[in-house]
């Protein structure tokens, strides 16, 4: 199996509890379930970094491409941690990466990069990144982006 | 099997697309996946009846209990029709019936009995059912309730 | 609000993960949520007490019936913890009792009463509940039943 | 808005019947749901070709990678089809397109490449897409792949 070669950093973690109905004919968790853990990890970033949830928020960032690879099967009863960064800041979007890593093997079972465009509720268009935004995630990454 | 003794006419038919996700390991299709049904049956109800999730309103009816009878398995290529009526009206309370039908072996796989509770968002509090709610509902079903 | 007089000690607790995909329109956990939340409850129940899921058995116990009670809203950031017991074991049944305490305000949210029947696989019939299905449940809940 | 410049031919049309809890907080449908609807075009697709899911295979498609556009909200009460493609194929793998379009707007909502290879269950390890695949695939699409 090819791994991955992930040059991120991830400082942001959060274990996966699995649900019963995430497990397919196959015994395998559904592909399907694997978004709902990308966006566990990413409403969890969220709101540790900025309070994006927990607090009321014109600007929204919304998901305008996913890419995400399968590497490994993920089974019922597996440890799964998922990872989350922000690779990238733009003008008007940013890019996340995520991956899931196996607890018992270590294994990475699947990566993905999310684009999310900054978009204000209020005036039902797009705009900068809000500067508090990047600041609050360079801080958390400890690093310039 | 014990087919269940169902005194009510049924009305409004809608069938299900049961999707690939909504099957477990055995085959068949996930308890959870039922309630999604109903509520798809739910809906397409109260949107024909009196537009309820396709117009503002201030009053809408939440779900207090639940009582689900599960007869026989349902299998990811089997087409299901989910039949709904509403079998009583309260003060503030009113009664929702509805059940699944195999099309092909003409058999009821599940049946769920719910009560509804009108409920107004603005005073956050129940409500007594809406004189129209309640005309609209036995005109559809051409009854008194 | 009606808060249900519940005579049950619950010594099976499970914190539950909240997705962003299981609150609505109107900020609340929607309804059908709920069951996999039950689910997770009851999945880790019979895994610690009998290994159920996580071991090959021929006899599984299957839904016949639900009933559950809403008391209160949940919304997406409560902490919530699922407690699970087994109230009744018959001849070929058992009942389980199963409810949802917000860990902030110690409030009771839902309950849900749930009729399980043990199956073969094998035979594709009902059958008798298990002495060591039984023993496990009376010796993890220190009663007899 | 930009719209994709889609180049495909799409043969295969399903419609998507949306459900109440498919939709967020703010009345869109949630990212999750669409690749439930990507899973429901999918698993027509193939069952209509070459009766993948109605029939025992050894061999079974997995998902290596998925890279999905988002172009415009969906909201609950819209008219949704799916429209799926298959664009290439490979030694072992093939690739997938598949796009949503809004039945009123006829606007492409959002569009979802696959890449799926071929996987023997029995050996547990990635195959050759079968001949037999390939034709069924050539003769549906009426075009050389």
């Amino acid at each position: 199996m090819i791994q991955p070669t992930d040059e991120q950093t991830y400082r942001h973690n959060l274990d996966i509890q699995i649900r019963f109905n995430d497990v397919d004919r196959l015994g395998h968790v559904n592909n399907n379930a694997y978004f709902s853990y990308y966006d566990l990890g990413k409403v969890d970033y969220f709101n540790q970094v900025f309070h994006l949830y927990t607090e009321p928020n014109d600007i929204l960032p919304v998901v305008v491409n996913i890419n995400a690879d399968f590497y490994a099967p993920v089974f019922g009863a597996d440890d799964i941690v998922m990872q989350t960064t922000v690779s990238h800041i733009g003008k008007k979007s940013f890019t996340l990466e995520q991956r899931a890593v196996n607890r018992k093997s270590g294994q990475t079972v699947c990566h993905c990069r999310t684009v999310m465009v900054c978009f204000s509720l209020k005036n039902n268009t797009s705009v900068e990144v809000p500067e508090d935004f990047r600041r609050a995630i360079c801080t958390y990454e400890q690093k310039e982006l």
